[in-house]
């Protein structure tokens, strides 16, 4: 069985005592073993601030692109490797395990060029400045400078390579090293992508650490310019953010935690259209992708009330298509769940829905997988519920089923309905709306845009570029308020915000302009 | 005796239990009495969010602007009757009476012009955002929509007008409503001011609401759209911020709590040059003004070790000038401490610093204050101490004393060095800096900038125009990393960002243009 290892203070460790235990979601049988036994985390801690920090920070943005973008070709060398580890340790598809290390790899080389771009500085202004007295001598502008500690990122099982890329390029491109700790369950496949990159050489001492098995007293150590970011379940994140250090030290904390998110079919849209074509397939593959195992997924179906039947007929048509099994087997179109835990928490799930919605496809039970062994593995049979009235719901609101499992929302009226069901849930990543002209769009933003961190727009000319709003860009916002965490990644340039102080400088202007940079 | 009213619901609340005292500093004397008690603060919570909120958002930012417009001419038409109600409550001078009142009238007056600068839109789209797709019809920009809760707003003692100005102003443009609870000890400067506005008519039902008295329940109704931005002490910081349904709701918390901020002079700044006399007077200034009661003031002095006793004396002899009295006597140049509350931690924090520094100037002792009778009145003797090595002291980093008291520390080699001893403290609101040239002003940021919010560089050419590193300026940030409490509030447009929600919106270019805003 193999035994996965850490890279703390430049060095790969290696537990012997405390180790959980990775499955293959398959077969159920036992395949890799992680523990973080016997790391000492503040020393830890010190080589990455120390070593790591000062190595970035005396590297310019186009140094610290040319370092992404050196992770992004040393990772994409390794992909037909890393999509076989993939489907092994976590059981996705060949097309599930690219959409997890393609997202890798874009959202590095994304940010390699965005260093590029950003040249020979060490830090930016984030404007041109404002006359602050009586003649343009006194003036003030508002300088990102990278903060002075250490990026600890815990990612959640479901992308085991884009979770270490995605807060990684940010937090590298900034300035600031990372420690990076993958959910155990999937972590043999962030072991190997943090192999890669430390066997690339491409990376200074410190730069990039990471720890599989637990964070022992990793968390209880952050100070105030150590900045935490956390993917994962609302439950864990509370817990988390709640550590009296974290309070104390106002250490800069992101959250970004799974939410119900929504699709929302605006009224009036032709059942003839590319538009609602378009919806009905995003909406299957956003139930479907990665077996439902995204913070991005659709939860939640909200169509008018007349539309429901053909809606829920056209889904369970495509629903019904699926093909549920072991990935090796190339007519398998989905995968089992990642773990036994899962597989469990999503038929509870699919009971606590079913006391007030109709189960319309699917059984919201284990199934057994195509080319797997009956009884064996953790196959989920995807599911479809559907509520009377989208507004007057109240579980399908607040409890998230992490698989393939979403619930037609009937509403009636404008959008500004739609929205209002769609705010019930308190915050979420991502809604999705589907329109057919920009009077929709404007009373969805203005009744509840504010409740969503990304609107995506599906319409009829774009239909054929979309990616499905479950896709996650490097140049667009990813995180959401409330229940989704309130946090703020990637969006560009502003994905570096993160990791730097901001700094108000005022002075006389000759002599702020002659400051290097 | 004066009672204090709260207003909540559209009307005005009086109590007619649970009362805690309000004293003038000079006398002893109870002046007024405050209580919260019988407001139903869910009620109050409801009204705002629902009818304050939906006439905010209904307004465009030209209208919000007019009305922030309104809020300023009212307050300054009744500056002289503020002025005289301000020394009354919280013992200040005239001149420091001014530097509130008049740093609220003109933030309001900054952010009315923002207002109109923004002109008829009811939200804004940050950038222009970004090519998504294979051609360029797939699109995404970021806007900034208006969260759709109640801004809650808790101030210090010691701004009892700006503190309620400065951040109304920023949530009522971004378009939320806002509950203002001052400190009770000088609430009754901002029961008046909020009695002027109220009185003007200008402001729709539900926009400010004003508790003066305890929060009973409130914070903890506060919900994922809801904002909490709090001034005042990092203990008090540390246990509202950890509030369970804070956590839970993902409730943006913005903290700006006390912090030992610095002085630092360069080496070889001439003994005779203007950026030398600018930084004696800042320095003598930040120790004294508002008896020291400000978040911005300078509690800690690094100065090349052989310039330590040059800067020890001449901070002395201004210290000496001061005189310490009731400010309707012509002559007093420094009111009294606030509260007894304050007088007591001050003579305590003296003593805690001396076990490692030595005072030079002052007893850190109450004194009697001029005009005032003998043994009467919270007065407070300016009082400066030295150690010997500011990068060897403990306390003087850790320990914030709230009133006309500061610390020299030497420190040797380059502003590196200084930078250090800054950062011991853990992140603070604001640095200043006395330079002659660029080099150490790079120095400093690349050593130690990411651990202060604000940079005030000190130089000869500007010297003149210069306001103080104390005086926040709205068009500057506001807040600093760590012990600071990593909030950020002012800034420009950037100050509205609190209030709102960043929303990715993605889709067909030509559609998102049409729509509105």
């Amino acid at each position: 069985m193999k035994t996965l290892r850490s890279f703390v203070q430049g060095g790969w460790h290696q537990a012997d005592t405390g180790f959980a235990t990775l499955h293959n979601p398959c077969t159920e049988e036992p395949i890799a073993q992680a523990s973080s036994a016997g790391i000492d985390f503040g020393a830890a801690l010190a080589f990455a601030r120390d070593r790591g920090g000062s190595a970035l920070r005396a590297m310019t943005f186009a140094e610290r692109g040319a370092l992404l973008g050196a992770m992004s070709k040393s990772l994409y060398e390794k992909r037909d490797e890393l999509i076989e580890l993939s489907s092994l340790n976590t059981g996705v598809t060949r097309k599930d395990a690219k959409f997890d290390l393609d997202g890798a790899t874009f959202t590095l080389s994304y940010y390699a060029k965005l260093g590029e771009s950003l040249g020979a500085k060490h830090w930016f202004a984030e404007d041109e400045g404002a006359q602050l007295g009586r003649s343009p001598r006194f003036w003030g502008r508002h300088l990102r400078l990278p903060r002075r500690g250490v990026a600890v990122h815990i990612n959640a099982f479901n992308f085991p390579a884009w979770g270490l890329a995605e807060k990684a390029a940010c937090a590298i491109l900034a300035g600031m090293p990372v420690i990076s700790k993958p959910a155990t369950s999937s972590a043999w496949v962030t072991e190997r992508c943090a192999e890669i990159l430390v066997d690339s050489g491409a990376l200074p001492e410190g730069v990039l650490s990471l720890i599989c098995g637990s964070t022992g007293d990793l968390l209880s150590r952050l100070g105030e310019q150590d900045v935490f970011a956390f993917t994962g379940s609302a439950d864990t994140a509370l817990k988390l953010r709640g550590l009296p250090n974290l309070l104390a030290s106002s250490t800069r904390v992101n959250i970004e935690a799974d939410s119900l998110n929504a699709a929302v079919l605006a009224p009036g849209i032709d059942r003839d259209s590319e538009t609602w074509d378009l919806f009905v397939q995003d909406v299957t593959r956003e139930i479907m992708q990665k077996t439902g195992q995204k913070c991005t997924a659709v939860r939640r179906i909200f169509v008018p009330r007349d539309e429901a039947d053909e809606v829920q007929e056209a889904l369970c048509e495509r629903l019904g298509s699926a093909v549920v099994g072991d990935p090796h087997e190339s007519s398998v179109t989905m995968g089992p769940l990642a773990t036994e835990g899962q597989l469990r928490d999503a038929e509870a799930g699919v009971e606590k829905l079913a006391a007030e919605a109709a189960i319309v496809h699917g059984t919201g039970k284990r199934v057994d997988g195509r080319g797997a062994a009956p009884g064996k593995g953790w196959f989920f049979a995807p599911t479809l519920l559907r509520v009377n009235d989208g507004g007057a719901a109240d579980v399908v609101h607040r409890h998230e089923v992490f698989g393939p499992v979403s619930t037609i929302c009937p509403y009636e009226g404008g959008v500004e309905s739609a929205a209002a069901g769609v705010g019930a849930a308190g915050g979420t990543l991502v809604t999705s709306l589907y329109v057919d002209g920009p009077q929709a769009l404007t009373g969805y933003l203005s009744a509840g845009g504010a409740t969503s961190g990304r609107l995506y727009v599906g319409s009829e000319k774009v239909a054929a570029q979309l990616p499905g709003s479950g896709t996650t860009l490097p140049a667009m916002l990813h995180g959401g308020p409330g229940r989704a965490g309130g946090g703020e990644e990637l969006g560009g340039l502003s994905g570096l915000g993160l990791y730097q102080q901001r700094v108000a400088v005022t002075g006389d202007r000759a002599l702020l302009d002659r400051a290097g940079d």
